[in-house]
C-alpha cells in the first residue's frame, strides 16, 4: 500500500526511538512529515535537531509541547512562562528547518487543577492569561500556539481545557494565526458538539492540527496510554475527518499514540503499521 | 456531628450489604432517605421490598438503574425496553411504599455504542426513540425518568450520553414530571458549561436527581471505580450545590460512590463516614 502524503507520524508514537532514529525510520518508510516533541529534540540539541530534520527531508509538522499554565503566580510561573518563551524558539526553529510545507505549531497542554485547589475555574483564567503573555512571542517568532482540548478524564491532572468549544473560546481573544487549537480525534470523538464545533474552528481559522488515533475500551490501567492506531477501536473517522476536511484543512494530519504496547515494539514496525492503518481509515475519507 | 437531614445513601455505595442490612446501617445511623438498586430488591422480591422499606421509614429517592436503549432493533431491544417497564413498576411501588417525600425516579444509564458499531450518532437517536417508548409507562406510572449523563470516559461502554446539556435536550422533547436529568457531580464537574447546564435544569424542571461524591486521580484501573467520598478529591461541590440549590431543588441529595477500598469496607463505616463527609462538604452550601 502506498503512504499517504499527508500522514506525518507524531513522535510519541515511537516514542522509544531517539530523533535521529525516528526521522530514519519515518523516511524510510516513505512517509512525508514528522511532529517532534522537546526532550529527544534537547536531548541533541536544538542546532542538531534541526540539521537532522532538514537531511531527512521531513516536514515539520507540531512540536510538543508547552502549557503548565494554571500555576498560581510565584517563582514556578514564571519558570513555566520562560520555558514556554524556549518551546516557541524551537518551534520556529525546526519549522524553517523542515522541507517545504513544514507548519510552526506549538502544541499547548495547559496544565491540571494545581494540588491542594479544587479551583477549577480559576485555573482556566489562568490559562487565558498565560497565553496573553506568551502571544506576542508567538507573533513575533511566527509560531501558532494550539491550545489542545484533552479528553475530560484528564481534566484534573492534565489540562483544565477539555472541550473543542472552550478551547476555541479561549483562542477567540487573539488573532488565529497566533492562538489555534489541536483537534485530536481521542479527545472530542465523544462530544455531542464536535461536529458543530470543528465546523467553527474552520470558520474561525483555528485548526492549527489534526491529530488522529483511535478509543478503545476497557482503558488501560494507567488512561494516558489508551491511544490505539486508528481503525482499532469505536471512533468514526469518517464523520470527524470530513468535517475536518470540509472546512478546508489542508496540511498533514497527524498519528499520536501513547500506548505500552506500541511503544515496546520496533519503531520501524510501528510506522508501518501507522501508515497502514492511516491509509485504511483516514485516506478514504480526504478525498 | 448531626446528620444532615437531606442526605440519602444511594446503595450503591455499600454494594455487598442486601436490602435488610442496607435499609437498617442507614436508619440507624440516622439517614433518612435511601435510593435503592434493582439487584438488591429482586432478590427478596418487590413486594418483599416494598414492605422492608416501608418499615424501615426511611423516604426512597431514586431507583437504579433503567436504560440500555442503544440496542439496534430486534428481540434484545424488545426484552430491554420490557425490563425497564418493570422497573417503572417497581420504583412507582418503591416511592408509594417509602416515607412522606419519597420521589419516583428511575435513573437511565442510556448504554453505550453496540459492540461492532461506531455508530454513536446512530446509538444516541435510539436513546431518545426508547424513551419516547417508554414515557407513556412512566406517566402512567407516576415516574420521572431520570437521563443520567456520564463522564465521557463512559461513552463507548455505558452511555452515549455525555454532558447535562445533551440530557437536557434530549429530555426536551417530554414533559417534565416525566423525563428529567440526573445531576451528578462526578460525571459533569469538569464541564466547561456545568454550570449555564444546571441553571437550565433548574429553568425546565428537570433536576430529577442530585447524587455528590468526589473526583481523584489516578483513576482506579477500573475507571468505574474511581468515585471518592466528597472532599476527598478536586470536586468544587460550592460552585456545584449552589448552582442547584438557587434552581429551587429541594429534596434529598444523594452520595453514590463506587470503590473497591469503600466496598470493602463495614457498611455501618461506610454510611457514617458518608454522613460526615456530607456534612463538612456539602452541608455547608445547603443554607
Amino acid at each position: 500500500m502506498s503512504v499517504d502524503p499527508r500522514l506525518s507520524i507524531n513522535q510519541a508514537t515511537i516514542k522509544h526511538a531517539d530523533l535521529a532514529t525516528a526521522l530514519r525510520v519515518t523516511a524510510d518508510a516513505g512517509i512525508q512529515a514528522i511532529g517532534l516533541w522537546r526532550e529527544p529534540v534537547n536531548e541533541v540539541g536544538l542546532d542538531s535537531a534541526a540539521r537532522m530534520l532538514a537531511d531527512s527531508g521531513l516536514r515539520f509538522t507540531t512540536h510538543c509541547r508547552g502549557g503548565f499554565f494554571t500555576l498560581p503566580d510565584g517563582p514556578e510561573r514564571v519558570a513555566a512562562l520562560d520555558d514556554n518563551r524556549r518551546a516557541i524558539e524551537e518551534t520556529a526553529t525546526l519549522a524553517a528547518a523542515g522541507a517545504d510545507g513544514s507548519t510552526a505549531v506549538l502544541v499547548l497542554v495547559a496544565g491540571g487543577i494545581p494540588t491542594g485547589s479544587r479551583d477549577l475555574i480559576g485555573a482556566r483564567e489562568r490559562v487565558r492569561d498565560a497565553i496573553g503573555v506568551l502571544a506576542p512571542d508567538a507573533k513575533a517568532a511566527g509560531v501558532t500556539l494550539a491550545i489542545e482540548p484533552l479528553h475530560p478524564m484528564y481534566a484534573s491532572d492534565r489540562t483544565v481545557v477539555s472541550t473543542l468549544g472552550q478551547a476555541l473560546d479561549i483562542a477567540a481573544d487573539f488573532d488565529a494565526e497566533v492562538v489555534g487549537a489541536a483537534v485530536d480525534t481521542f479527545h472530542i470523538w465523544w462530544d455531542p458538539q464536535v461536529l458543530d464545533q470543528i465546523a467553527r474552528a474552520g470558520r474561525e481559522g483555528r485548526i492549527a492540527t489534526y491529530q488522529v488515533c483511535d478509543w478503545k475500551t476497557p482503558l488501560a490501567a494507567d488512561v494516558l496510554l489508551s491511544r490505539h492506531y486508528p481503525g482499532d477501536g469505536v471512533i468514526d473517522f469518517g464523520s470527524l475527518t470530513r468535517a475536518v476536511i470540509e472546512t478546508g484543512y489542508d496540511r498533514d494530519i497527524e498519528v499520536e499514540i501513547f500506548h505500552a504496547d506500541i511503544w515496546a515494539d520496533a519503531p520501524e514496525n510501528v510506522v508501518r503499521r501507522t501508515a497502514d492503518a492511516f491509509g485504511a481509515a483516514i485516506s478514504p475519507h480526504l478525498r
